[in-house]
């Protein structure tokens, strides 16, 4: 998916709400807001804004020497998460359908996000997107997959929504590979975030070797696109890798909430929309 | 009022729903975005946003050659006020106090604003600003300074607004000077705007000289300044006036809604609020 004109005001936005965790010196703010206009005056839109995303949030780190100005965000959420995880987990004990219990979960983790927002509340927005109906739901699809694959790949997104996708791994009877981000890029988790939430004891986790907010392919390491090209089937979570990776042609599911705009209309749907989309078909589903 | 850092992606999203007003060739609207980046990375934030502003929509009209994006908004935006006239003079005449249902009214008309948003409900809005308490209201001042006024100067805001400010005018005795913009800016009033709203009925209509979405001094023609110099008392509506005067030492009275959380913190109000307020009394009203 490529960037849309409506990224462009919301890279500034994104901008000032991680530089404001970093700083409060507002002559440095500016100078980052400054910097990431020039640096967007130059920047070609015909790439997916997760590409330009990293761009921005290199400009931060680079203005204030901050490599992780989620580092204390991401370890709160993290925590939230685990503290929820014994309940979850009982949902999904005594639920009519364990898979699809754990699938909603993973999504409803989702919502665990400061790219597009600078604030949630987890509790509620948990409670709202478990009794929302899916805007595109390939269950029956995914079910079956799950059944065929051997080799099975779930690329993460955020830290915290990590402890939602561990439910749904330890619903999955085959090996999973878990891949994460290889370093900080706004709250995305890294590997020290999926070992935090408990992900090494259940999958395989690996870095993907890209540090943009999505797994663009051009960015990840050879190991990463050995494991990416030979996998039977692909969970992908989240905005970023769905940007990343929606024009692949690779059998994946996309799980996510259309947080932004943008993403929705490239989806097709409302703001706020949850689904879970099978690569290639989409144009189906919409006709 | 100093611009804050808030401002910075608020221009993007004036200029990204101003071009699209305009123009649906995304290229364009790219170009326009482009050259704004270019314009804020060198522009100092040490001046209002009204005149940052100013800039920003200078490139649109360069780049897409209209002069007046607005103009047809402008139009619609007068007429439907104008059909509200009747029923709003007829609140007035059956109004316990007929200059307090005229302010309120005048502030109402506020609601009328492209610069901060790009959709309202007139009659909405209306019906709810009626029935709100102001945050700040010095509106004993306001009609004790009125009784002892010679010369009245009325700085007005938007196009459409300027229908609401003829009701408020048509309850003033004396004779009233009302100042519009000197070109288009948003959908703020010209001389065009305020014969087709009526106000050259009611007051001498004048330009302030100035073509930024507020009344800047250093951008304001002589003959404007004289009037200001010499005024007994000052109306001025709306936020993008209250930017470029809230540091004068006049005797200014704001009346507005705060429709941008900026305008709003720099009042110490919630976003949302409407004022009656006199300058000077800031301070002690908020202490």
């Amino acid at each position: 998916m490529k960037a849309y004109l409506d990224c462009y005001p919301c890279f500034f936005i994104q901008a000032l709400n991680t530089a404001r965790l970093v700083t409060s010196e507002e002559r440095v703010i500016l100078r980052i807001l400054k910097e990431v206009s020039v640096y967007l005056s130059q920047v070609s839109f015909d790439v997916t804004p997760s590409e330009i995303g990293r761009g921005v949030y290199r400009i931060i780190s680079r203005l204030t020497g901050v490599n992780d100005p989620y580092k204390e965000v991401k370890e709160s959420c993290i925590r939230q998460a685990l503290a929820l995880y014994p309940e979850l987990k009982q949902r999904i004990d005594t639920s009519e359908d364990r898979l699809m219990t754990a699938v909603r979960l993973a999504i409803a983790g989702n919502v665990i996000d400061f790219g597009t927002s600078s604030s949630f509340d987890l509790n509620r927005d948990l409670e709202e997107i478990l009794s929302q109906d899916f805007a595109i739901n390939h269950f029956d699809d995914f079910r079956n997959a799950l059944k065929n694959a051997a080799k099975i790949l779930y690329i993460a997104d955020n830290a915290g929504e990590t402890v939602f996708d561990r439910l749904l791994v330890e619903e999955i009877s085959q090996p999973v590979v878990y891949a994460v981000r290889e370093k900080p890029i706004i709250n995305d988790a890294t590997l020290e975030d999926a070992v935090l939430s408990g992900l090494d004891e259940v999958s395989d986790v690996m870095s993907s070797g890209c540090d943009s907010p999505g797994s663009i392919l051009n960015f990840c390491s050879e190991q990463f696109l050995r494991v990416y090209r030979s996998a039977d089937l692909i969970i992908s979570k989240g905005q970023g890798n769905y940007e990343a990776l929606s024009d692949e042609k690779r059998p994946i599911f996309f799980l996510l909430k259309a947080k932004c705009p943008v993403v929705a209309r490239d989806l097709g749907l409302e703001e706020g929309s949850i689904i879970l989309l099978k690569r290639g078909e989409k144009r189906r589903f919409l006709s």
